[in-house]
């Protein structure tokens, strides 16, 4: 029976391969909305441009789909463009980065009560269950992988500030996981404030920080961003040789920094913007290629060190 | 300096969209290895299908992409195949789905070693930490959402026979989740057998089961080629109106059944073969697109029912 059935499976594959192409090129055309948060600080600046840079690569590979693609500066704004989207330009599926996860989950829900395909990308919403993929970089990774590195910087231990994100669900999954990784070691958080993932908060605090404690070895502020603005107030204080400092995600000046072999920024970990674009292609072979992608998909957060950056460091991002 | 910062952002952002585009044109060419199993049963036969149609589409989507596409039925040709493809195809990156996980670690871990991207399909490798991308169906979600359809059909419980897969790690992640989840009821397993993923095991093994056991209200069967040789069992035996039995995977002949009605196929739970296409797509972005999609892809393990068969019902497979 086995082989009869593999002989027949054998005659079966070969003939179907030119029905399916054939298939594929008759396929009926796909509008595909992609939402995203306005550039309002340098990750999503990067999201932004990836966006755009995989819905031009997509709409070339496969002439069947086609792409809506809306920023938003805020959730109202967000919320509009979905309703748009379903109204009026007639979406299949959506591609989702939320600005404010909680505030959006309603309007998500109805573009998937409506029958669309739903992506959220990076920010799970306050429900479970409303989306069919989910693309996020490894949250709880990427404080573990940041606390390996302190252990293994600070191996006698030494007196550390933690800038965080703001507080929302990945920030304590990050934080948390830091937390964890550092507990049995001699490293001493001093203090820890939200820094919101901005360049701003990062130069206030770190000021501030600064201020307080006359002894820091090192810095961990969770985010790329943060860090720029950490290193400035380190800068304006002629402080910047007294410790080293660690952001996260992976922009491109940190990037060259860690390439260079920076005394200052040794190391970055890997949460790059360039996954809201690997949401929109998984998003496009459910449409294209009617591939099986509803899940979850979690991209590695990877320690980023001089060895390997050169394969961190995206062309001409803005990030 | 966060409004600076947006506009200098929006300019570059404008800027370096003509740039990527040339940066993706001039691209170099990539070689992707693709090794999957010889058909030997309805699942890789699907495997086989859907790796051979993901290369043809992403060949011409891609002119930059080139594949090598070797199938093996057993892990001494497999392994050949890779010696093969890193030292005269030349391939930048391997898609493997192994036949024999264990038995093909120390193969693929030598293409890791030699540079190569790795993505692993649908079966763990022995030692964690060698492939960049692991693609997968949820196997303990398997045995979740099986379980949970067996507590809705069977609320005042049952007699029903349990036909295992292969002893390997993803069957037990199934088993071991069915059984968790039929914990508190009054469901009685009376009997446990492997069967293999494998229709000629499924029919001897449930020809068994009907001679010893009177009264059986259900089958768990785990996978629809087991399924095929459990239902030829039953009709042999005229008994095939004296219970339901369940698969798993999203064989076509199944899903037809459920799509119509069956009472005696009334779901089936989805672990298609075309996860391979999905993991040859994101390996294809890793090089076309400079995409990050290091990491791991769960799909989704969904009930299928009369009222969803239509989505995965795939024109033209072998499966």
């Amino acid at each position: 029976m086995n082989l009869l059935k593999t002989t027949a499976l054998a005659a079966l594959v070969a003939s179907s391969f030119a029905l399916a192409s054939a298939a594929i090129a008759q396929d009926k055309t796909y509008v595909i909305g992609v939402s995203v948060p306005t550039a309002d600080h340098g990750w999503t600046g990067g999201v932004d441009f990836f966006a755009q840079q995989a819905v031009d690569r997509l709409t070339k590979a496969y002439p069947n789909l086609s792409f809506v693609l809306a920023t938003a500066p805020d959730s109202t704004k967000q919320a509009a463009d979905l309703e748009d989207m379903i109204a009026t330009r007639n979406i299949d599926g959506l591609v989702i980065l939320p600005g404010d996860p909680d505030a959006m989950t309603a309007s998500i829900k109805k573009v998937k009560d409506a029958g669309k395909w739903v992506t959220v990308v990076d920010r799970a919403l306050s429900q479970p269950g409303i989306e069919d993929l989910y693309v996020a970089g490894d949250n709880p990774g990427l404080g573990t992988t940041t606390a390996d590195y302190f252990k293994s910087a600070l191996p006698n231990g030494g007196n550390i500030v933690v800038l965080r994100g703001a507080p929302i669900p990945i920030d304590a999954q990050r934080v948390d996981a830091f937390m964890a990784g550092i507990k049995d070691t001699q490293i001493k958080v001093l203090d820890t404030q939200f820094a919101n993932w901005n360049r701003d908060d990062g130069y206030k605090i770190m000021q501030d920080f600064l201020t307080k404690y006359p002894k820091i070895d090192a810095v961990w502020a969770q985010d790329d961003d943060t860090l720029v603005g950490v290193l400035k107030a380190l800068k304006e204080a002629g402080r910047e040789n007294e410790m080293w400092a660690v952001g996260g995600a992976g922009m491109n000046q940190i990037i060259k920094m860690v390439a260079s072999g920076s005394a200052q920024v040794p190391v970055d970990v890997s949460y790059n913007p360039n996954m809201v674009a690997t949401a929109i292609d998984l998003t496009a072979l459910h449409f294209a290629a009617n591939a099986q992608v509803d899940g979850k998909l979690i991209i590695n957060s990877t320690l980023i060190t001089k060895d390997n950056a050169a394969q961190f460091d995206y062309p001409n991002t803005p990030f």
